[in-house]
């Protein structure tokens, strides 16, 4: 598993260069950075025998560019906010793992995971936290539960750095196009299945959680997009596509799978 | 059991303020520093809102001060040293916990457990080990073993604050029933969208297999059934089905979300 560590538009460069020394300490070494701070000497001076991983960073204008290529987005959010009262709000963080829970469940997993933490002041708003898959919370102290970014880090970094040991063999991890894919394909099948309005945005962020949390394989990613496929060609809405189309879909489908592992 | 934070000689007032703000998020208050740097201004800002940890610390001038009233004492150590020939160096770092090993160590013990954090230089030195009864080292890259003290003292805090604020609520994890229900509602779709027959099975095993993993909730699971049966009536089998029936299942579906959290 290749951890991409994204900072979200982070305010100061002490925390970026601390962030930069945390990972190499923990032996990550992918830092993208979102419209981050300007970053000189104090956070170069902060990343200490880290430069090399401040100086191999790459920095982005917004988040999506720097979630290309990442199979599974992971972010971070503190627990104060679970008592958000809004349901939008309260789905987009809940449930959500511990440290080292998420460890667990990504150990034997290949694929790139990012990882996103937000702003010193105020985190992850509620788009970003829309495109995370999964999310994490350190449990901290209910008087002060706000930690310094780059402790945050640490203590991710080190509970994600454990599974280096344990050997499950890997599986491969839906990609970001495929789940891309998915939530485009559900939100057009919920249109055509007259899905109450006012649920969609709340029904698709559930689909993307349920499926984040089960880390889809990119078998169970195309399985799926052939099952709405189908659907959506029984419901009529796909009337261009024949049954021959469907086979090509399956086809599709089942090269993607090992011969050991298709059904006969 | 109470943890007493002993930093020993600290040079950076800044990294004082960091451990006492990591401390407070994670429940400790008890700061002890042995002939420590001045903190002032630049300290107390990285304190935050630890500022009182930070107030109410204790300085001593010597280390058998600070562990007075102590019943058990760990020193931290970095791997790093590990390597070291000299025999008695060797086993005043030897054998050493890593933190979970530690916390579960301290498990269920009552008293005053004081952990030593060393020098951001050189660490805790050969006498100083000499007076701990336990050592725990974090598990770190061999490219870059060095950690900052306040990233140590927050993945150490992190350790040893577990189960006192790892609660996040509950989340009502589907039932049985309902699990059941959408295997069979599940089976249904499939037959009326002409799914392969040959696949059905397996599709189907996918499936509780992928909400297995994402360990859904009630919530979730009444939402998919929901979808299901708009899908099923949109096809037209469930065809005594009408839209006020739909309603029901929605009214089935509201009524098991908390009103906080209901859509609306």
């Amino acid at each position: 598993m290749n951890l991409r560590v994204v900072l979200v538009e982070p305010l100061y460069e002490g925390n970026v260069g601390s962030v930069a020394r945390a990972m190499k300490n923990f032996g990550f070494r992918d830092l993208v950075l979102v419209n981050p701070c300007k970053i000189e000497d104090f956070g170069s001076a902060m990343a200490s025998h880290a430069r090399d991983v401040l100086q191999m960073s790459r920095s982005f204008a917004s988040l999506p560019e720097a979630l290309q290529g990442a199979n599974l987005v992971v972010g971070t959010t503190g627990k104060r906010l679970d008592e958000a009262q809004h349901h939008l709000r309260l789905h987009l963080r809940v449930p959500c793992f511990s440290p080292a829970g998420l460890a667990e469940k990504l150990k034997g997993k290949d694929g790139t995971v990012a990882l996103l933490l937000g702003r010193e002041d105020c985190g992850l708003n509620s788009e970003e936290l829309a495109l995370c898959d999964m999310l994490v919370s350190i449990p901290t102290s209910i008087e002060y539960p706000v930690m310094n970014l780059s402790h945050s880090a640490a203590v991710l970094f080190y509970e994600l750095s454990h599974g280096e040991n344990g050997d499950f063999g890997t599986v491969e991890m839906a990609s970001r196009e495929s789940l891309n894919l998915l939530q485009e394909k559900s939100r057009s099948l919920l249109a055509e299945v007259s899905y109450p309005l006012h649920k969609v945005e709340f029904t698709l962020l559930m689909l993307r959680r349920i499926l984040g949390r089960a880390e889809l394989t990119e078998r169970e990613a195309r399985t799926l997009l052939g099952l709405i496929k189908r659907i959506r060609w029984k419901i009529g809405r796909e009337g261009d596509e024949n049954p021959a189309a469907l086979d090509e879909n399956k086809m599709l489908e089942e090269s993607a799978s090992s011969p050991a592992s298709s059904p006969s």
